[in-house]
């Protein structure tokens, strides 16, 4: 995990490094992708450095999904995807929690999908739900 | 879209169909993904109902991701995927909106990422972005 010294996404919110902002709060920071999947592909970071979304206090995490809305409404995206990548295997580039919002005008542009579905083994879920279930918080 | 009536994730809500409930709130339900790409992927759910997220009241949004980072320590998750689908051309199957937490274990299992990058232009982004900036709030 790169240190907030040398972390790309923390240049950008200190100045250091431009970007083409779109929206700024205390603790949320929105801008272009420049390298895009498709046209309006935007970022939306908390500006708490983190490289996991695990790592991010609750009143960061909060604002972002509003902002993302924001970004939709602004650059009229009818489809679109909103994605979060944690982990270089998962497709993460920059150890810098950010989500995607990805506008999906066609087939080609935009992000693409694979769905290795497995077959429903409700014994092993069920299993698998009582093992997840006791370490879940009650309350928010 | 969906009514209320005939929506499959409304029916879970009020219980109409069971489900493998991890987290309940006034606003907010979660429970794992019967068909599922990995061991522990589960979903988040808003109980309001609407299609995509721009649908979707901000009280309800800003408490999705908190139940998603949840998650993720209770599966104890190291690599994962967050992922929000609008649109049949995006992968949105369920109009009824939904977070999707999905484990990356290995290169076989979880979430298939395509990423059909485009060149970098500039000119292009910075006439994009004056455009879209003047569509966005101030403020939350
Ligand atoms: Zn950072
Ligand atoms: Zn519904």
């Amino acid at each position: 995990m790169a240190s907030t010294a040398t972390c790309i996404f923390c240049k950008i919110i200190k100045g250091e490094i431009p970007c083409f902002k779109l929206f700024e709060s205390d603790k949320t920071l929105a801008f272009l992708d420049i390298q895009p999947l498709s046209r309006g592909h935007a970022l939306v970071i908390p500006k708490f450095h983190g490289a996991k979304l695990g790592d991010i206090p609750d009143d960061h995490l909060g604002e972002i999904l509003p902002v993302v809305k924001k970004l939709v409404n602004a650059t009229g995206a009818e489809d679109y995807n909103v994605l979060q990548n944690n982990g270089r295997i998962a497709h993460q580039v920059v150890d810098h929690v950010h989500f995607h919002m990805i506008p999906k005008p066609n087939e080609k542009e935009g992000l693409g999908v694979g769905w290795p579905q497995q077959n429903s083994d409700m014994e092993g879920l069920k299993k698998l739900f009582e093992e997840i279930k006791v370490k879940m918080p009650a309350q928010l």
